[in-house]
């Protein structure tokens, strides 16, 4: 494949994250892209192998930017509960944040793929999978740190606190609540109590 | 539009709502449909206006299954708790009862669609709203039959259940965790014991 230059590579990037946050990955195609970037499909196609190719750098550049915009600043809080609850409110709504038109990719692809198998599927899997086991490690410092009960079920915690990442994500996207913020904030606090020493 | 004999045209439901059901509403096109039922794409124009009149009336008959297969049975079942409790048993997990090959159709739109416009989606917002009163009127029962707390907070009860019927539907199709029924169940009760008086 052709080298192109990094202005232009990171300019296809940014372009089609924006696409793929505002229609899914259905909507992140060869010719799409090649009309928003202002390129012809055939310069895309000199620098990408496939539209699967397109579609998992650009899961790859929505994880650079929830590393950057979510993660990273919540490991700058104390570890435990600080640190879990800084990386839910950095988590809940982090593509405006981040400058993005549309919703979070990865939360959209967890239900358009979840019938269809792939390269693409794997790799939202396994960004899943990572942001589940960093919820966890959080989780499992504030048991350490006495802060939840020994006998916490990390794994209950962690799967609720997926829901209501995706409860949050359909009450201040599609639905557009007010109280969207609000709501998602009074679950994360029962829910803590529900584990708090 | 011409008319066409209902043994068809239901044909043409139930095999485009398991497309549905599998690629998202993205999936669903005239010439995809048309393969699946064996038409030839102008076949099917003749009886649909557009991508957009097929995809409504593929999610209307997702509704009449849900009716059928999730609201009836709970609706039978006595007011309050145990009406809330049965259609909480029955709506997770509602397709494969349903005999559908993939996801919940509403679900996924609610990914799919949350940044676009249009009657596809004015319509899965309808549905998602209706959902979302009949849980409140079940809940209501159960502050009116005592068992909920007065002040109970019926709009974060809902909103909350909503993240538990997403966070189900994650885990049990992306993931295909074998616990994901028991997470539900265990979160469905923990949030019960909230409200309980």
């Amino acid at each position: 494949m052709k080298k192109m230059p990094a202005r232009t590579y990171d300019r296809i990037l940014d372009q089609g994250l924006e696409m793929l946050s505002v229609t899914g990955l259905s909507g992140v195609t060869f010719g799409a892209l090649a009309d928003a970037v202002g390129m012809s499909k055939s310069g895309l196609f000199a620098h990408f192998r496939s539209k699967e190719d397109i579609q998992r750098r650009l899961l790859g550049h929505a994880d650079a930017l929830v590393a950057a915009h979510v993660v990273a600043p919540a490991m700058a809080e104390p570890p435990g509960l600080p640190r879990l609850t800084a990386l839910m409110r950095r988590w809940l709504g982090w593509t405006r944040r981040a400058g993005l038109g549309g919703g979070c990719p990865i939360a959209s692809a967890l239900f358009e793929l979840d019938d269809l198998d792939g390269e693409v599927r794997a790799q939202v899997g396994a960004a899943e999978a990572r942001s589940r086991a960093l919820l966890a490690t959080l989780a499992g410092e504030a048991v350490a740190d006495g802060t939840f009960r020994p006998d916490t079920d990390i794994d209950q915690l962690v799967w609720e606190l997926r829901g209501l990442y995706l409860g949050h994500h359909v009450s201040s996207r599609f639905a557009a609540e007010p109280l969207a913020d609000q709501r998602a904030w009074t679950a994360f606090e029962a829910l803590v109590e529900r584990y708090r020493r």
